[in-house]
């Protein structure tokens, strides 16, 4: 493990969340810190990045004088890439890069829509290590203060054990309660899903629009996911790939197909 | 099969664009189509989801009187879900979903930025059977011409045999050559990156932006790859998941991880 490790940091909630600055705040105690994060909510955004439009990136002091900082026009998966670029300008490559800490859960399926995890997984694919942290509460004021200590414990783990190949981390906090988290689970992404629900309005013009709302469905009974884990006060790590061939049904096809 | 299946067709580069009149074309030889496609390119949108702003939906009657279509002001992710709100509605279930066909190759680690597979990944989440179909060349004005046959077979064996739970195809074409491709290979996504280079600029009024682009650098020697295919002239079958989670590291975390 490096003495002093250089930790990126991004998220998708911009860089005036709550969520980013406690994570600051505790990396700081672990090692060197550099931000990148958006300059605006980037919530939903997925793996999306900016080929249409140009990128613009300001130093910012949000942070206070000792930490670099910058905020980027783009998604959370831009500032990676954009960071990459200007620490590899000065020669430095991150020990480790952490994305969030989400306001609101990024368990089971919202990892594929999740801006927090695409930073994270964009940092994978770059092989660095990396981890997205998200807290089960959407309130932006919401209290982070019973993750600090897993935060830098999970962060000190990494760094000293290092990650799989082609992995990143996704780790969920249960939202406060009174007795604290009872330990972290190794999971796998449950298999629940969003169930749309489109609230149908119509404008000054008279014309339709509709905004994209949902329930959370979780049928997945297993006791090993992300889902039950933190709906049981644990703290859940996925351990996530950016390979999504599924491998197991390759001879399926091989086999069936007749074309 | 069924006699006359209800075909969904989406894609990422909007209604208007070439490759999504070919595959409405190729799948009213099929089945009945119905066209839920964005109003605008979404290229590189990833499983981006419209959560901070409305949704406009309009009908279209650009693939004629006889394709019912509507263009759609979100994401291809958006798109299916629209999609589904209003085949719901009406007690319809689409047999099959298809996207694309994508001006632009969309192998390896790009169906993590693309709009075309995330719509295929998305309908995948539903449990309907989907693909994702791409073509290796950018111009707005591809010939698709070479890929029609193999593009109706692949649907042919999709609603015959169906597919393995949780999964969705990604496909994709060489680009049109001398000779025609030389078959269809089952493949896993090649291990193989985009090196971003910034352009940095200066606007009028002094300020810097910069935009991405970059380079597409393979080192995935494999011959099993999507990569390796499209090379060879072969048309590339990936099964791809949206179950993220590294399975097969799981032991090593509940092995070496002592927090």
């Amino acid at each position: 493990m490096p003495e002093k490790p250089l930790i990126l940091i991004s998220n998708d909630d911009g860089i005036t969340a709550k969520g980013i600055r406690f994570l600051v705040e505790a990396m700081l105690e672990i090692g060197e810190v550099v931000v990148f994060a958006p300059d605006s909510p980037q919530s939903g955004m997925g793996h999306a990045i900016t080929i249409h439009s140009p990128l613009k990136m300001r130093p910012s002091d949000i942070f206070g004088e000792n930490v670099e900082a910058y905020e980027c026009s783009g998604t959370p998966a831009d500032c990676i890439k954009l960071a990459k670029h200007y620490l590899q300008k000065r020669q430095q490559v991150p020990d480790l890069v952490v994305s969030g800490i989400n306001h609101g859960s990024n368990t089971s399926i919202s990892i594929l829509y999740s801006g927090t995890m695409s930073a994270a997984i964009e940092a994978s694919i770059e092989g660095f290590p990396a981890i997205g942290f998200s807290l089960a509460s959407y309130d932006e004021k919401a209290d982070f203060s019973h993750t600090k200590e897993a935060v830098k414990n999970i962060v000190h783990q990494v760094l000293q054990s290092g990650l799989p190949y082609g992995t990143a981390l996704n780790v969920n906090f249960p939202k406060k309660q009174e007795k604290p988290p009872k330990g972290i689970r190794i999971c796998r992404q449950a298999r629940a899903k969003w169930q749309e629900i489109f609230d149908e309005r119509t404008d000054p013009y008279d014309r339709n629009y509709l905004w994209l709302t949902g329930k959370f469905v979780n049928k997945d009974k297993g006791e090993d996911t992300d889902e039950w884990a933190i709906q049981n006060n644990y703290i859940s790590v996925v351990p996530c790939l950016f390979d999504l061939t599924a491998h197991h049904t390759i001879s399926f096809f091989n086999e069936e197909w007749t074309i």
